[in-house]
């Protein structure tokens, strides 16, 4: 039984790759949408409210716990290991690898929210595999919302993503990072900005890679079920946003108190 | 003394009206940060979080309560005004008292967030005092994101104007609500694409306003003293942020632990 935790919805673009590997498996999702988004908040309570979700899940007997949220996995992934005694893998890792193993210039770039790129979380992995890799870093704010507002394919968000990704063409990237959860469904436009000549790692599906891999390696039963999904909030938009994540509409949703 | 409540920063600019008329009130503002945004967020949760922060106030003495949220205002100020014995002004109703006095069509525009559009809130409050008025409202939820990226007076953010009002210029407006304590900075633009031809009504002047309306009206005198600003978190882009709301840098800053 896998436990993933999101601070919101986007996470669940993980639970599909996921399924798409493993269909059967059974996965409870946390998505702390009472205290949504991270990005923009404060390493301190970011860690707080990590810490929280993942002991939600360790009280429902997960066996390993999946951050999904960039933000939280940039800033509080080594402090929960810290504190609880599961496996707990972040999002980070698995896109670093992946990225390290298309790049053949060597000129990495990465978007993510303010606080995933602030944290230089992205750095410090990188730097842990290969010291030569050039990361260009780049906070990207306004995408969540507007794959939030459903603009996937509009105009705006292309304009608003050409201005983003601008300095990282101008940086020679050859490799682009995806760090957040919202970014997998732009990535269409995103590579055709690049004109297709540059690798896009979607960390949601390295991610569920990595998940498999470490089951696998450290044998741990794959216990089948469904996937039960806990909100601490129901947002207005959910049945929309969901579906759009997840490619499908779940059934098992369950508003339960934010965790503190 | 005076307690504001907001979601986040946003209600900053009611404080900057009210210090234009009363420079030297003691003001106590409560932003809970850890908790924003509110407007993507559903009603039970909005209105637990405004309780909260209200009781937070009361216990500080304050005399009146200002709800400069306007999402909390369309969903929570009924159920609040039940629960504390204190004054509370929402900012709802000064707004709508302006618009009504400006409108000669009797056709008026209101923008907001996504919960306080839905709430229905504008409508109820508006047929309150004319029966006549045709509301036409419309949910803008990229404004707010564009507004904290500091694209105040960016090409996207006139654009991604320009798609949200089209609408309500074709069913031709004279007045336009501003529901929403972010958008006064995003005045100019709005004039701009109405051609100067509708009267925009900013809720944070009008509310000032009403608030020392009210403390004259009810003989509450007006204690000297700073500003003191509590947040339940401090954001990254804190400082800057705060100075685009409050025209100046606020010196009494304090964290307090979010309040459920």
């Amino acid at each position: 039984m896998i436990g993933v935790f999101d601070s919101g919805l986007g996470g669940l673009t993980v639970v599909k790759e996921i399924k798409k590997i493993m269909p059967e498996i059974k996965i409870l999702y946390f998505g702390d949408t009472a205290h949504l988004p991270y990005g923009e908040k404060s390493e301190e309570i970011i860690k707080k409210y990590t810490l929280a979700a993942c002991n939600f899940l360790k009280r429902r007997k997960v066996k390993v716990i999946v951050i999904a949220c960039h933000s939280a996995s940039s800033v509080a992934l080594d402090y929960v290991k810290s504190k609880i005694s599961l496996p707990i893998i972040g999002v980070i890792e698995a896109g670093v690898k992946a990225a390290i193993k298309k790049t053949k210039s060597k000129r990495v770039g990465v978007i993510g929210t303010r606080i995933t790129i602030k944290s230089g979380a992205y750095e410090r992995v990188f730097k842990n595999y290969d010291k030569e890799i050039e990361i260009i870093a780049r906070p990207t704010p306004l995408l969540v919302p507007l794959v939030e507002e459903g603009w996937i394919n509009h105009y705006i968000t292309k304009e608003v993503l050409k201005l983003y990704l601008q300095p990282l063409k101008e940086e020679k990237i050859d490799t682009l990072l995806l760090g957040c959860t919202h970014y997998p469904l732009l990535k269409k436009t995103i590579k055709e900005i690049f004109k297709n000549k540059i690798a896009v790692v979607d960390s949601a599906e390295e991610l569920a890679r990595s998940i498999v891999g470490f089951l696998d390696y450290k044998k741990i039963e794959k216990e089948k079920g469904e996937l039960i999904i806990y909100l601490t909030d129901i947002p207005p938009e959910f049945e929309k946003i969901a579906r759009n994540f997840l490619g499908f509409s779940p059934e098992k949703v369950m508003r339960v108190a934010p965790q503190e």
